[in-house]
């Protein structure tokens, strides 16, 4: 018995430990700043500068919402629970004034340049560079007959795409709603999962093109949406434009300028869409309306919308004027239908996504699902659908999927 | 006499649309953001957000500092006098915490994501994206044996390049302190102008490589320097690690690095090296040690500073071990020396540069003097240093520089 007493010490010691945490500058900070930290628990401590504010709250998207605490130095702080891992967006509202903390990197995303704190996931690396092989990550410009401006996008190009003489299949990847086309690499670090999951041979090198998930035909005039929320008439009048601009800018802009200026194969087995939140709705109707151009299809967090948007109840047999109706007609041209969805993700979205997966299994539809667990609407859960989604794609032979569970 | 009062009506009646002003939303602004706005005269009308502050300011960095006025609906507004064309950074401080306008773009400055506004200038499109061939911009990642880290860098190709067989030149491009490898694309639009250059016949095709100017050699810990401000012993030291680790960097790693994946030419007379402010004492630090590495040296905003550290007075006699001490050989061997400053710059830099002027003038030391007029220590100096900078690069026969005043 002489034992309790130590193990109790040590734990005690464990908890202080804990309480104190060892706190380190967060990878997202901006150079030199020592704030936001986190520590080994997955905690993030914030610290703000507002010497003259009454109130300062800090605003994790996902996560705590509460009033920072002010000290004698003028700035506020905060220490989170332990966070779930990956980049969380967050914002600082100082007497009513929702801004950026100016300690962190700020990445594009809730309309705005909002801050974002990474949290380590232990034991993972497989959104870090590694010592292999490295694509490059290309901005390119195109002018657009659909939209009548030039637009930019970003490409991905595998490790030895400059040397090499091959064609690459490619695949289409869309940000979410609010973000924009610089999303899947800084925010995503899709082009270091990409270099290793080629490096470690489980994904076929492919060339991945991130456009701007936002275009008005030339001549439309977008209105003044201030005080047009999400869902009202007037703003979804607009995204129901730019629902279908984005459609032809991407089949009769992008696409055409991507073909003709890398070396891709062309055709309709060798070229993906994927997008998460809005873009997995944009991807679902830019690929359900252009089977012809697409056989790879990824919706992550987001392709329920498309069913939700004036069509409450989904049906395999009309849906997509009956794309998959007869099921194994359909999983021999779709090579892959692909959903996914995080644990911790709002119960409307999950529920959508669940249930878009039973109708389907239910009805036979070949599909892969998959649950990130623990996580988010948020980019963790992009990323490890990345990470699982890419090995599926441009397989030889590959012409369906399995239903996949968990991580 | 009977028109008197008609031009008085007339000009009373300009008087007032100019104080109306026609603002309208800032080139700048985050998607669907209708503030800030700019109008014909370059005013510039904040709009921010901050219902519960009892003091917002705004803080344009190079411009009015003032309080802002708060509105009936919790909204603060301010309107600015006429600014200079250009890029204007510009925080919003409430109640003592110096934010960003979730409104604007955020630009890497100042150690932060900070807003900018646009302001146009008027009859000037060489900076906006135009009906012409548009080259590439890359990100890259390369391990530096410096650092011990992945470090990214950009880079422009020109129109063709991947089609072409041809190797081209390479100039080497810094941003400035407090900014970042993103600054000359994002902020000085170096591709759109370079693009245009090159169609126009102004400019040869050339690859443009941006690093980033912080580097810290292997092991080296950055100490924490909250509460030791610029001109510190602390800050000057860690300073000077990173700029002699920087010079290693872009000598030992990235220059490597680029000849190896790029078609470059690789000797000394097709390597160029500008940079601004800080990336301008950078490019004459790197520039004058490593001379069998390059033979183009532009000095934006900046070139004066190396002169300033520890050596007041300059002299061209010994400076950077005598290289200028025979100003013919220096002619033959330099193809330029480019300095250039804005006329609004402030006093020190400006007499700074200046003075360099002079005492190369009373040398003889063949060199390149640009004043930008009307513009600060601000992006539209830069963009228009590019823009006469990169036209007297890699041309046939050039072995030296007029000098040339004004625009």
């Amino acid at each position: 018995m002489r034992s309790i007493p130590a193990l109790m010490l040590l734990a005690a010691s464990l908890c202080f430990a804990e309480a104190q945490g060892d706190f380190k500058p967060a990878t997202s900070n901006v150079l030199d700043a020592q704030y936001p930290q986190v520590d080994s628990s997955s905690r993030v401590k914030i610290r703000f500068k507002a010497p003259d504010a009454a109130k300062v709250r800090v605003n994790f998207w996902s996560g705590p919402k509460a009033d920072m605490e002010k000290q004698a130095d003028g700035f506020w702080t905060f220490t989170t629970p332990p966070l779930a891992p990956g980049l969380h967006y967050y914002t600082v509202i100082v007497d009513g004034a929702e801004v950026s903390d100016p300690a962190s990197t700020a990445y594009f995303g809730g309309s705005k340049w909002a801050s974002a704190v990474e949290v380590p996931e232990s034991g993972v690396d497989y959104y870090q560079p590694k010592d292999v092989p490295h694509g490059q990550v290309r901005q390119v410009w195109y002018h657009s007959s659909v939209t009548g401006t030039w637009r930019d996008a970003f490409v991905y190009l595998p490790p030895y795409y400059d040397t090499s003489k091959s064609r690459y299949p490619v695949l289409y990847l869309q940000h979410g709603g609010g973000e924009d086309e610089t999303g899947w690499i800084r925010q995503g670090k899709a082009n270091f999962i990409l270099d290793n999951l080629i490096a470690s041979g489980s994904a076929k090198p492919m060339i991945i093109v991130m456009g701007n998930g936002y275009a008005t035909r030339a001549g439309y005039v977008v209105p003044d949406l201030t005080g047009k929320p999400f869902g009202s008439p007037e703003f979804m009048k607009v995204m129901q434009e730019r629902m279908g601009a984005f459609e032809d800018d991407v089949t009769k802009a992008l696409i055409p300028y991507i073909d003709k200026n890398f070396r891709t194969i062309t055709d309709r087995d060798h070229r993906a869409m994927a997008g998460l939140s809005m873009g997995g709705m944009q991807t679902f109707q830019v690929t359900f309306n252009h089977l012809d151009l697409f056989s790879y299809i990824g919706g992550f967090s987001g392709a329920a919308n498309v069913f939700m948007m004036g069509n409450n109840k989904f049906d395999t047999k009309t849906a997509f004027n009956g794309a998959m109706a007869d099921p194994a007609a359909f999983a021999k041209r779709v090579h892959l239908l692909w959903i996914g969805v995080g644990t911790n993700e709002p119960e409307r979205m999950k529920a959508g996504l669940e249930s878009l997966h039973n109708t389907l299994d239910e009805s036979k539809v070949q599909h892969t699902f998959y649950e990130s667990p623990g996580t988010d609407h948020e980019w963790q859960t992009w990323r490890r659908d990345l990470k699982d989604f890419a090995p599926r794609l441009f397989q030889t032979g590959s012409h369906g999927a399995e239903t996949a569970h968990g991580k």
